[in-house]
């Protein structure tokens, strides 16, 4: 055969790629992720990663940032481009499927979506052009309930309380309170968009650059600026709110996030874990209520790692219902990518098995396959080694650099005496039990986090 | 505010989407399958979904069926195209991680990937342009015992039996048995594709046009054509084929075909899960050894379901490395869409929860709530209706159609007595149970099912 050329396999900048031991620690967050959302009744929906460009365009991502496929090649006379692009977020695919299904489903809708995202983004330090979202909303058919509000954060709190990020804090507040807190200082409705995307700043850019955009860009004079920063430091205090004179939409706000905190402990969400932050405003346009952010409280410099909130029309390009919904979202791959950088996150073994069944003579092989076969069925993982050649050495050096926990070891002359040698890599610990007892003694050898993976 | 332009929210064909009940059905499925590949120890892998073209470009599906990426607007001055594929497979982005990653990796490495592959295909009935892959892989580094191709069959057994498909038998077969015969009539090596590729026809189109396939195509004459499909057709019993002279490629086939058989024995496999056929050849030039074929006892119609088969070097298109290697992938979505539209698998409820909790009075929220709490943290999954101004009726309807199994209803004397309501919807039973017993109460009436769907 004539010598090929080798395709050298750079990586693409902007797609992160996970080695084993670091996907088994993304496949463990996944299960999380998908039993707590499920355990609250939001139901799994998956959507094409492809939509139609039309249905991609009716909202606010910049034509940049999609990315439009054609066929590498086409027949002759035919169009390679098609009018097809990748979807950029998983809110409009749900605006589309709740519109294009709304006969065939139930409200309110309560689904939970997690898949991958693209964005044409040039790639930097912690942008990625392929990530994943991890969304959940409630949908109402005209109207929803405040009691999904309070429950977005308490499956969040469900979720980071099983992951091992340290602490972390959900801060909430309410458009409708600062939007109603603007018009009280005058604000025309117009203006109000650039104030709140002014008022988003204040975690990155500071007080005095959010004072000179609130003047330049969105018309407040120097005093009403002074006031407004005044009021986005203040406690958040829900009995002080409720003295404050803003006007109805002020109060609106502040009645439903009073509902929002009662349901928070009704369901039983500790109280350190959440907290009212009036500067939360969350830049996009289509928030109208509860407002979300999570911040963990060693690293605040990471951001908001989980936002989201309350909307009153999910998809009026799609339709005419009227769809009010709240939801929140895991930015899971960034999220993962700042804790491996900075190490808060150690990847553990390489392997998703918990035993290494070694094989030592030809001669027993169908006994040594029958061993593996009664650890699988007590629903251990197990592998067995399948080079029939090497030495037990080299078989426990393979063990020790994939991480398993546990070594089967079973010469001719145990297997004979119906025993077999069984290994703890940790503590070296060797020691001798009947085949029958296998499952067992392995189990208890194993750390309890093992059964949570699965 | 204006009246905006409604977008018809139209599916675009090739691309399935799932309503929610038949989403369940596709994530408990998943759940299956992911276990089933880790319990024999194969572990996750993901790659981006976009490779650079010159690496798609290296292998094999014809570049009118690969979608290239572009953005869809570009800055002035800058080039919208990208030097950016899907994959269509998830073998070529294998080869790559494998080859990119190969000093972090330990071999054997037996890895497995679930996600989602895209083919710029026409669309037609059974074709889709985007459907997901489950492929487990054991790839060696230089060399990779047969014991690999023995588990591959196991796995695919111990999934498919857990899922509701009726009876299902993995046929195996050589291509050096093939291939070796073949020579032994004299065939040249270099027509031993296209004979190999006629060979995989004869499930499809028959003997007659196989027979003139072999001739038109491969160039044997009649008579050693004739031979061949009397070959094929034998029983393939291993006795009767190691007592067939045909060469030194032909008895190598046959030692490691009896090699992998007995493998399977060992490890547990039903001998009525499995058997011989000598007539499959897999029509990829890649498989150089064992190639497996899965069938529905019941639905031959719906072809193989599940396929794959050993090759001798992975990646030679991107190291210099020696990797062999053997696997087997499931075309997941086309065979749930086949299973939906034969009414083969019926979909059950649309929601992921066990139970629902009424709410009955305002007065009596926080408690109602607090029952939620103590059914999650009892492992249900457990919605609250969470419309407030629902009158009980609506409730049950809304829990009936979304197919909860139990309902909870919570009234204000019930609570006050310590008390709560249970109502299990398939049987009508309704009983009162003392607050503290109610998880015990709920799970009681479940399917033991639901347990298993987590």
């Amino acid at each position: 055969m004539a010598e090929r050329k080798i395709v050298k396999p750079k990586p693409v900048s902007g797609f992160p790629e996970w080695l084993p031991e670091q996907k088994l620690v993304e496949e463990r967050w996944l299960a999380v992720i998908r039993r707590e959302f499920a355990r609250y009744g939001f139901t799994p929906i998956e959507t094409p990663a492809i939509e139609r460009k039309e249905v991609l365009a009716a909202k606010g991502v910049a034509e940049k940032e999609i990315y439009a496929l054609s066929r590498l090649a086409a027949g002759e006379g035919e169009d390679p481009s098609t009018e097809m692009a990748l979807h950029f977020d998983l809110t409009v695919p749900l605006a589309r499927y709740v519109a294009q299904h709304f006969a065939s489903l139930t409200f309110p809708f309560r689904r939970y979506q997690i898949q991958k995202v693209w964005r044409g983004e040039r790639p930097q330090a912690g942008r990625f052009r392929e990530f994943y979202q991890c969304d959940i909303d409630a949908i109402g058919n005209g109207s929803l309930g405040l009691l999904n509000d309070a429950e977005m954060p308490c499956v969040i709190h469900g979720i980071f309380s099983q992951l091992d990020i340290g602490r972390f804090v959900v801060r909430l507040n309410n458009r409708k309170i600062l939007q109603g807190y603007l018009e009280s200082l005058g604000l025309p409705e117009d203006r109000a968009p650039a104030a709140l995307r002014a008022i988003d700043g204040l975690d990155k850019v500071g007080r005095d650059q959010v004072a000179h955009d609130l003047q330049a860009q969105a018309g407040l004079d120097a005093a009403a600026s002074a006031r407004l920063l005044g009021f986005l430091e203040s406690e958040g205090e829900l009995g002080a709110l409720r003295r404050i004179e803003a006007g109805a939409l002020f109060d609106r706000g502040v009645a439903e996030l009073t509902e929002v905190v009662d349901g928070l402990h009704a369901l039983g969400m500790p109280a350190d874990a959440f907290a009212l932050d009036l500067s939360i405003a969350r830049g996009l346009d289509y928030y109208t209520g509860t407002v979300y952010e999570t911040v963990l409280a060693d690293r605040p410099e990471f951001g908001s790692i989980c936002s989201g909130g309350r909307y009153d029309n999910l998809a009026g390009t799609f339709t005419k219902q009227q769809l009010p919904g709240v939801g929140i979202s895991i930015g899971l791959t960034r999220l993962l990518a700042r804790l491996f950088e900075t190490g808060l996150v150690t990847p553990g073994p390489s392997t998703a098995a918990d035993v290494l069944v070694t094989v030592m003579d030809k001669a027993v092989l169908p006994q040594t396959l029958n061993l593996a076969r009664e650890l699988r069925a007590a629903g251990l993982n197990t592998e067995v080694f399948t080079q029939l050649n090497k030495k037990l050495g080299d078989q426990l050096k393979y063990a020790d650099k994939k991480g398993f926990a546990v070594v089967v070891i079973a010469g001719e002359d145990e297997l004979a005496q119906g025993s077999v040698t069984l290994k703890h890599l940790a503590s070296g610990e060797q020691v001798t039990v009947p085949q029958r007892d296998l499952p067992h003694a392995v189990r208890s050898r194993l750390a309890p986090a093992s059964g949570e993976q699965e």
